[in-house]
């Protein structure tokens, strides 16, 4: 297949042979013209998630005087899943969906107005630049679930990228990682690949060591989505001190580093730590809650009235989390185990990370508390009708990556449960073979016996028991994942027959007895 | 032994048959004229470290045109432990020493000037009181290091203190229960034991149903003692409406509940669960950082480094904890087992708690990870002079309640070390045989050959190098358990030709390459 289709259906074919050699023509031509503006050259590699926004905010940037200190070439792989983006990027559009009204004004601002961002397939434009930003996406990868202490990394995608860089770079060219990688890659995985590479361009490596720095995103998808690429702290390192001031340099030409000062740590390995780190410690802090959540179930106990109690200790206590369906997302259900697997196979550490790994399997493990909540009430699901609402990871976002709500439909198709599925912000569910997701919530809750509320997003939070039980006739058991319904609601499906359990909602007996 | 002293050196017998009779009647007359100036009567059963100063509180505290609207008794028992802190509190000296100035205020102004607070051992004074509030202490004992799960509660004594109770209270007394407990313990532990007092005096307890309150204290020692109690947020409940309803407004008598607003929960069990999960959050925090401690010092990073870049994302992720020594203190180290003996033993749930119980265990084996920094400069320590710096669990505090330093200590021991420690807190260490601890620091340094920064008091963070290496000629390895040493001071040592290590402290071998 020589094609790439966007989401919004265009196809495009991959260039030609033609092409290729126009398109290296172009960008020595555009890159001596922005030379000419006394621009520096950048190129962001992987226009996925992070890459493409992280491309736009950098060629945003603007000194003092208003002008653009940089010019950004985001470059993509001619590939089915990815090439689309380049032509896309080209008119302007955004080749993200996001609820931040921002992305669809930053990329026609920078490809159109300012003409500081262009996208290409073609390798050659990493021998024209002075920053390679690298985006490459590297996935973690659990052979089953609960067992991620047995999760590995393959790096094979990522480390012939970075060969490509290493092929053609200036040796003076600053290689700035922003993907989430294993501690210890820049150092004992990228270092010696572009070490390599030079050697083999007679680059004497020694005296022209690679320039690499660390800094790491802290990506939100939703509202915030460019804020927090723009305006976020961030910590970054350097593999040497030429190539830590550098990155300090470019990173405050970037980013509002006035209100959100940067941190510069000592090591590669430093900064590599502090992001795997920073969600190892959310990824645990939600795994303590299982327990507690089933201790809360069993004991009569609201645990999100506790939560709430214990959270006005700012300062010590206020970073507590919910229990929930189950953790999704790209960070917290990776980064632990990135962590695990560099200790095991980087540092060769005897002991690895134990805690957080086992956070991570309570984590991935959490969406069966879900299904012996509702086999307790049907321990026959065949044939039964249960709609989840929610396949995202995350309240308000289109996002399915690693969502609870796969786990939860697996488990209930093991049953031969009959499963409906809504959500108000995913078009496809890429992750359930490009299932397309029912919009219209009358015909998903018609039929329905149990309904599970499965991620809080607004539409699910504000929506009245009257109107579900008049779309759901047959409705009789309502499942909160995570503190959606309020009492008031809770009791108004009591009232109606329907049996309602909650996690972490252990008052509901209290609840039946003041009806 | 019918004796018991002061820490002063005071020494007071126990009451005689005559003075019990007469303090029977003083507590009558007491009461009667405490009726007559409109005054409501506590008593406060346990003057310990919560107690005393609780009872402080509420004697202290006047309504809006300045009068005190309780009187308070201060109970415990005559024993050779206890007794002394009555005569003590009754001449108006806090039984409790503190860096908090208002403590010795306190008791002065209650005892003396407002005459609202009085102790006494007399059993005999339940029978005259509005309110009981119960702050005696409940242990959890733990049969070995390392296995958390096997810890247990032993009520005995509680249950004996709960009698008591029973035998005397007039039916609509309210019992305010402070001390932290299982969870359970309100409804499946102290309500039988006071319905069943009730029967035997033929108080009818279906009609007269006792009324029991929980309210957890959230205090810490140090320089905001009173505060801790007075001004801080509380949670609270009822076992019925009325219960707490009184509660409620003994509460907003006491504490400033309009800027530390009090949060009521709907039942005992859910406030009970909320003082062991808010320290079982803190313990899990803890926990989670030995590893990554490990990894840090294996792959050469300054962990605190790391943790600080992190904890500038407020809201989310400040709340992080440091590596340390280990964790001692009176509340993380056993409420997650009170939780724990709750689930199996009062609910007889089949999984507890374990990640909570797991973080316990990491927790109290922590200080065998300093054992293993030293025993690799150190691998036979036989005739090694250590001195540990802090014997305390907590900076800038006397107390050793389940003291990290202890463990240490006893590890030191089983391997023939020659050990010293210092403390500018601690008088008497309790824990080691009532041990008087060394105050004079160049006298514990002399001959010092491993010098261990366990205990972060002010004292040790302001020592020099320089000072240190005066009196210590030997010096040859200095041990930081959770960053107390700047880089500058340990580039001291470095240069003194000391071997430094740290938990969490990876980076030296990049400050000797600085050198």
């Amino acid at each position: 297949m020589s094609i790439s289709v966007a989401p919004d259906g265009t196809e495009y074919n991959f260039p030609t042979e033609r092409e290729n050699d126009e398109e290296i023509k172009n960008l020595i031509n555009i890159t001596k013209k922005q030379r000419k503006k006394g621009r520096q050259i950048v190129v962001v590699q992987g226009m996925g998630f992070v890459g493409s926004v992280m491309a736009a905010v950098v060629a945003d940037a603007e000194d003092k005087e208003g002008n653009s200190p940089y010019f950004v070439h985001g470059h993509d792989l001619v590939t089915t899943r990815s090439f689309w983006k380049i032509p896309t990027i080209n008119k302007g559009t955004p080749p993200v969906s996001a609820d931040d009204p921002e992305i669809s004004q930053i990329f026609p601002r920078t490809v159109k107005k300012k003409q500081t961002l262009r996208a290409t397939w073609q390798k050659y434009v990493y021998k024209l630049v002075d920053y390679v930003i690298v985006d490459i996406q590297l996935d973690a990868i659990k052979p089953e679930l609960g067992a991620a202490e047995k999760g590995y990394v393959d790096l094979n995608a990522f480390k012939k990228g970075i060969k490509t860089i290493g092929k053609h770079i200036k040796p003076e060219c600053l290689i700035l990682v922003e993907t989430t990688v294993p501690p210890g890659t820049c150092t004992n995985v990228i270092k010696p690949i572009l070490e390599e590479e030079f050697e083999e361009r007679g680059i004497n490596s020694k005296q022209n060591p690679p320039l690499i720095a660390h800094s790491y995103e802290r990506v939100m998808p939703g509202k915030n989505y460019v804020n927090s690429i723009r305006n976020f702290w961030r910590t970054f390192s350097g593999i040497n001190k030429e190539s830590a001031d550098k990155a300090e340099e470019f990173l405050e030409n970037v980013l509002d580093t006035e209100n959100f000062p940067i941190k510069r740590l000592n090591q590669t390995n430093a900064s590599e730590l502090a992001k795997v780190l920073e969600n190892s410690y959310r990824a645990t802090n939600i795994a303590l809650m299982k327990e507690w959540a089933i201790m809360a179930e069993e004991i009569g106990v609201n645990l999100f009235d506790v939560i709430e109690s214990i959270k006005v200790r700012k300062g010590t206590h206020d970073n507590m989390l919910n229990p929930s369906l189950g953790v999704g997302g790209y960070c917290l259900t990776k980064d632990p185990v990135l962590a695990n697997w560099s200790a095991r196979s980087i540092f060769e550490l005897p002991n690895h990370l134990p805690f957080a790994i086992n956070a991570v399997n309570i984590n991935d493990e959490m969406p069966m508390h879900t299904m012996e909540i509702i086999e307790k009430v049907y321990p026959h699901l065949e044939n039964v009708r249960v709609s989840i609402l929610g396949v995202s990871y995350h309240k308000d976002v289109a996002d399915t990556r690693h969502s609870p709500t796969k786990t939860l439909w697996d488990r209930l198709m093991a049953k031969d449960a009959l499963i409906n599925v809504h959500d108000p912000y995913v078009e496809i569910w890429h992750e359930l073979g490009d299932m397309q997701v029912p919009k219209d919530l009358k015909e998903v809750l018609t039929e329905t016996k149990v309904l599970v509320f499965a991620v809080g997003h607004r539409e699910y939070l504000e929506l009245e028991p009257k109107k579900v039980l008049q779309y759901a006739e047959n409705l009789s058991l309502v499942v909160d994942c995570s503190n959606f319904l309020t009492d008031r609601k809770i009791k108004e499906y009591l009232k109606a027959g329907c049996e309602v359990r909650g996690i972490g909602k252990g008052h509901i007996d209290y609840l039946k007895s003041q009806i």
